[in-house]
């Protein structure tokens, strides 16, 4: 048993398990914002598995999410093992001195930034980020959906251009609503525009992600990635799946019926919706603490935050047993 | 079509397919270092695919690895997205300005230390290691086999640990000799022993490695590679194939005698054996640029190196028509 970084994150069923030995099986996971629903898994070639990635794997995987993501021809798109691999490679890669997260987010910008040295601040509102050598916005935010425009991030990718700061926005949640994405704006600006694969897709094994940017910081990426940073299956998947945007309409739809359900659900059970996206659904409760522990003794894994121990935040459920066991729960109280 | 760092590399296939368009097919690539014989696949669980790796998956592959590599109680073991995720990761987590790589070997080492910014120097001897900030081993070595004992490598490590110095042991090709591993030395010596799962295990694609050293450093490398540095179906596959010694040692029988029969016809053909490991094998030929050409013509791609023009490395052929047709290929002469 080894110590790993412990940031808290959702998908922790193992811990789940351990502490709460007597919930009924199998365990529901709603703690993270991964589509339950995986696009199908293609078959993979052999050579996949056994080669080493070769341009022409490469070439292929980037042409799809490029189509994929509109990434305009002026900016490069890199794949890396996911967003995740990126975040932790941006502070090394373009290390800055102070560094600001808009709002409560996603932990591990501020976290890989303060571990490579950076002084990191959360501001509340995009204006106060152009003062700072680095700036993260997360688009839709993870956990509560904040989502601003093309329009309200342009005028600030632009001053930070100007004034040679990075500005980054991790847009891991955006698939299922493509027109937010910021990606053109790195045809005029010096951005790097975050996109997950596994979420939306339901594949977060798989370790695939990109980054959107000039061919300059794109090199400086690449260069630090090294030559097979993506696997073999990824690539082959990837490729696949960002070239089905029929796959992605319907995961869309369907995502979106099911977040409103789930809102019915805990808006009936006393929960008041705070945001989120169509993966995920942030939600506030005097005794959501309560809650948490409830529903694990059912079996029922949701996303709390120590930092605000009112909020509680749900995936979405893989099926109707699943819908089932959470309503049935949910009508305890 | 996307430029990407471009250090000579074997497996560039689709290169050579585009310079020699007319080659018989399939193409049979020699120029890899990679068992053409892989593990077996075996089913890999839909989690593997759709969840978030966890602890527990990580504790499983590094339990296995652990007993695999015979790493020391003392020492951690890290597992990352293949040796060479290690190799751009090290010059980043552990600075050095002047830097030694033993002997003409693995050009990876040397470029990514030099991407950062340090000094690199080729030394010849062992010796000459010890006066440097940084010093890497690829034992056995890359091209030519050149193996070292762990009696050879000890002293060394010591040294450079009680100067607070790094020694990185590149053993990404021990796994079929591994009684020449030195990773018992990380027990009393401050060095990083590297291995390569895809290599022996014929499963280049997966993108698996590991790193073994001590608690401190293990635990800047896991902070640096970040939470989920390794995809779900790596950790399943790895995990069972490292626990399967059986197949471990029916594969390095294999291989043995297939460099044997490798050795034999290139000798005849009129090559000279420089050396090799059980996977790959070095030889000389004043000719050896226009056999290089002659064989890409026959669909064969061996790895050439420009440094050095009377020098090829063949890996071995995966089954009696790719044996075949080296062989004719090798009688033209």
């Amino acid at each position: 048993m080894t110590v790993r970084p412990s940031i808290a994150h959702g998908g922790r069923l193992d811990e789940a398990r351990r502490l709460f030995p007597a919930a009924p099986q199998p365990w529901i996971d709603l703690s993270t914002g991964v589509n339950p629903h995986p696009y199908p898994l293609p078959p993979i070639a052999p050579e996949a598995w056994t080669r080493l990635p070769d341009d022409r794997a490469f070439d292929a995987l980037e042409a799809a999410a490029r189509a994929a993501y509109r990434a305009p021809p002026a900016a490069a798109i890199v794949p890396g093992a996911g967003a995740q691999s990126f975040i932790q490679l941006l502070p090394r890669v373009f290390p800055a001195r102070r560094v600001a997260v808009l709002g409560f987010s996603y932990a591990e910008h501020a976290a890989c930034w303060a571990a490579a040295g950076a002084k990191v601040e959360t501001v509340e509102t995009v204006e106060q980020l152009a003062s700072f050598d680095a700036a993260v916005i997360v688009n839709p935010n993870n956990p509560d959906g904040r989502a601003l425009s093309s329009r309200e991030i342009a005028p600030l990718a632009e001053e930070m251009t100007r004034k040679g700061k990075l500005l980054v926005v991790d847009e891991s949640f955006v698939d299922f609503t493509p027109t937010r994405s910021v990606a053109a704006l790195t045809a005029v600006s010096d951005l790097i525009v975050l996109r997950s694969f596994g979420k939306a897709y339901g594949l977060a094994g798989l370790r695939l992600g990109f980054a959107i940017c000039a061919f300059e910081r794109a090199g400086r990426l690449r260069a630090a990635l090294g030559p097979w940073a993506v696997s073999g299956p990824a690539l082959a998947i990837g490729a696949r799946a960002l070239g089905d945007l029929r796959w992605l309409q319907a995961a869309a739809a369907a995502s979106a019926a099911d977040a409103a359900r789930l809102d019915s659900l805990l808006e009936r059970a006393g929960f008041g919706l705070v945001g989120g996206t169509a993966l995920f659904r942030l939600v506030r409760h005097d005794k959501a603490a309560d809650w948490f522990v409830r529903l694990c003794e059912k079996g029922i894994l949701a996303r709390a935050f120590p930092e605000r121990p009112d909020w509680l935040r749900f995936g979405l459920p893989a099926g109707e047993s699943a819908w089932a066991r959470l309503t049935a729960a949910l009508e305890i109280a």
